[in-house]
C-alpha cells in the first residue's frame, strides 16, 4: 500500500532540493513508502517518484503481480521481459510521469552497474539520494517507537536467554543457532542482521563473519544481535566472560562500560551526534585506549539497521525527539579480544534520553561447568 | 587468500579490454578472487585491481584486521575512519597502484550512490564491469563441479525430506523453517537463498516473498530451495500437490514437466542459451500457455546464485563443458496457482548434459491425513 502522506512529504522535499525525481531500488525506502519488499536479484526494478508525486513502477515481468498488489492503480507500470532488458521500459515509464531528464536522485538500493546503464538510456544529472528520505525517516512517530520498544524488549529477553546458553565447549555457531531459534520463540519477526558471535581473539573484529571457534575458559564473547518487529529493527550488544576475566580484561570492560554510560548521558534534545560521540570517545582516549576504538559511536536505526542520525565526529545536526540510534563504544585489541556494549537510545518528547534496552550492562561472567 | 592465477587471468582480461582497473565491492567476485567475505554495510570497501595485477584494498577501519588476514602483503591498504569518509583513501590508494584515471570497470558489488561519490573523487570513465569476471567464472573446473554436485545432492535429500513434511494445516513458514533445519542437518553450509515456499495462489509469483498461508487440500506448493557447499550454490524447485490435482492442474504440471525435459534435452556443447530456452518455451507456447511463462528459462549458478551463462532469448554464446545453469520453466496463473520444475544442469567434457539433481521430477501428491 502506498503511504500517501510519506509520498507527499517526499515530493515536497524533491521540489525543495530542485530534483525532478528519485529512483528507489529494493531497499528500506520502498518498505517505508509502499510496504514494498522485492527479491534482490539482478533484475532492475523499483519506483521512480516525480517531484509531483507521480509514481512509475519499473517492473520485471517476474514481479508484475507483486508490484500491482502493493501499488494498485497508484502507479503506472512498464513491464519488461528478461530478454528485453530494462532500458526502454525505464525511459518510457519516466516520460509517462513527466521525467525526461533534469536532476534525478538515486537511492541506496540501486547498483552502480545499473546506474551506468540508466545514464546511457536517459540523459540526466544523477545525484546521490541515499539521504533523500532521511529527513522523514529519522524522526519516528509514536507507533514506530512502540514497535522499536517491542523489538528491543525481545532482544533483551533473547540476550538473557543466551547468557544462560553460552559456555566453554560450545561453538560460536552453536550460539548463533540458539539465537535464531530464541528470537523466533520470543516473537521476533525475522532478524535485523545475522547475529555476530565472536569469542576470544575474534572479538577484535567488530563485524566478525566466522563462527568456527569453540568457546573456552577465559574468552570474552561479543554477542551483537537484533530482530525485527513490524518491520522495525532492534540492535544490541553485550560482552560476556567465560570464567573470570584477567585484570586487563576487567579493566577494559570497565572503560567500555563507562564510555557507553557517558555516551547515553550526553543524549538530549539539541546535543549533536558529534557531542555524544565525543563524550564516549573521551573516556576511552583518556584511558589510553583511543587507538583501539575503531568506529563511530553509533548509527540511527529504524526500518534499516543503519540509517540517520549517525553518532559521529562531524555530525552537528541537533538531536530531536523521535530519533533512535545506537550507542556502542568498543575496544578492539588485535590478537587478544574485543569488548563492545551497545544500547539503542531515543530522545523523548521532553528532550531527555530513554534507553530502549533494559538488560544489564554490567559484566556477566559465565561459570565453568 | 589471494588466488594468484585468477588475478593473473583477470589482469590479462582487463588489458585485452583496454581497462586500467576494476573496482570490486562486496560480492561473489571477491570470494572468487580472494576468499574475501565482507559484511555488507554502507561503508565503502573492496579491491581495486589494476591491469598489472596490483591490488589496493579500500578498507574502513572497522574491517582492517579482516582485510589484512585475507590479503596479507599482497595488497596495499588505505584505511579510512568513519568520520573521514572514503574518498581521499580511494584516490590515494588508486594512485599508489598506478591508477590515476582512464577506464575503470565497476563490479556488481558497488552501490550507485557510492559510484557517484567515486566519480566526484577520481575523474575516470567508469564502465559496467558486472560481467568482467564471467569469462573466468562461467567454466567450472573439476573441483568446483564436485562441490556443486555435493550441494545439489544435499538439496535432493532435503527435497525428499520436505516432501514428507508438507501437509494441509502446516503454514508456508513451518515449511520454510523445516527447510532451514533440514539443510543444516544434511550438511549444507548455509543457504544459497532464503527458501521460497508458495502455496495455492501464491505460487503464481515466481519470487514470492511471504509465508503466512496455511496450506490446504488442493494446493500446489512450489518449493524453490538451495544451499551452499564450499561456497558453491545449489538451486532446485519442485511443485507438490496436496491431495489430488484438478484436471487443469494435472495438465499444467504435465506441460511444465515436458518443457523442463525438452530444455535439458537441448543442452549440449555448442548449443546456445537461446536454443535451450526456445526448446522449452516452444512446448509451453504450443500448449497455449506462453503468456504464463514469465521469465527466462534459466541462469548460471556457481559462487553466485545468478551468474553466466543465462539461458535466455538473445544469448547466442555456445555452451561449453563446465557451464552450470538452471533449467526452470514455469507456468504462473495469477489468482490460481503456479508450477515450476527446476534442475541444475552441466555440460560434461564429452559435450553431453548431466543433471546435477536426481530427485524425481514427476508430480508428488501428498495424501490427506
Amino acid at each position: 500500500m502506498v503511504h500517501e502522506k510519506r509520498i507527499e512529504k517526499l515530493a515536497a522535499l524533491l521540489r525543495k532540493k530542485g530534483l525532478n525525481a528519485i529512483f528507489a531500488g529494493p531497499s528500506t525506502d520502498l518498505e517505508y513508502l509502499a510496504d514494498l519488499k522485492l527479491f534482490d536479484d539482478e533484475r532492475v526494478k523499483g519506483l521512480l517518484i516525480s517531484s509531483e508525486g507521480r509514481i512509475f513502477a519499473l517492473t520485471p515481468m517476474l514481479y508484475g503481480e507483486e508490484m500491482r498488489k502493493a501499488l494498485g492503480d497508484r502507479a503506472i507500470y512498464k513491464i519488461w521481459a528478461d530478454h528485453e532488458g530494462f532500458k526502454t521500459a525505464f525511459v518510457e515509464g519516466a516520460a509517462e510521469i513527466g521525467v525526461n531528464g533534469g536532476r534525478i536522485a538515486i537511492n541506496d538500493g540501486v547498483r552502480a552497474v545499473d546506474l551506468i546503464e540508466m545514464e546511457d538510456a536517459l540523459r540526466a544529472e544523477y545525484v546521490n539520494g541515499a539521504a533523500a528520505l532521511s529527513p522523514l525517516r529519522r524522526v519516528k512517530d509514536e507507533t514506530e517507537l512502540e514497535y522499536m520498544r517491542r523489538a528491543s524488549s525481545i532482544a533483551d529477553a533473547v540476550m538473557e536467554d543466551v547468557s544462560k546458553f553460552i559456555r566453554a565447549g560450545r561453538s560460536e555457531r552453536d550460539v548463533q543457532e540458539f539465537l535464531v531459534k530464541a528470537f523466533a520463540e520470543r516473537g521476533g519477526e525475522g532478524l535485523s542482521f545475522s547475529p555476530i558471535v565472536a569469542g576470544g581473539p575474534n572479538g577484535s573484529m567488530p563485524h566478525y563473519h566466522g563462527n568456527d571457534r569453540i568457546l573456552q575458559d577465559g574468552d570474552f564473547v561479543v554477542a551483537d544481535i537484533g530482530c525485527k518487529y513490524k518491520g522495525y529493527c532492534s540492535d544490541m550488544t553485550r560482552t560476556f566472560c567465560i570464567g573470570e576475566p584477567s585484570d586487563e580484561m576487567a579493566r577494559v570492560y570497565g572503560i567500555v562500560l563507562e564510555a557507553q554510560k557517558a555516551g547515553e548521558a550526553a543524549v538530549r534534545r539539541g546535543s549533536t551526534g558529534q557531542d555524544v560521540d565525543r563524550a564516549a570517545r573521551k573516556i576511552i582516549a583518556d584511558a589510553g585506549c583511543g587507538e583501539y576504538f575503531l568506529n563511530r559511536l553509533g548509527h540511527g536505526v529504524g526500518i534499516a539497521i543503519h540509517e540517520e542520525p549517525y553518532i559521529i565526529e562531524g555530525n552537528d545536526t541537533p538531536l530531536e525527539p523521535g530519533n533512535v540510534f545506537s550507542v556502542e563504544p568498543g575496544i578492539y585489541i588485535p590478537g587478544k579480544f574485543g569488548v563492545r556494549v551497545e544500547n539503542l537510545v531515543t530522545v523523548k518528547a521532553d528532550g531527555s534520553a530513554e534507553a530502549l534496552n533494559k538488560f544489564t550492562r554490567e559484566l556477566i561472567t559465565i561459570s565453568l561447568r
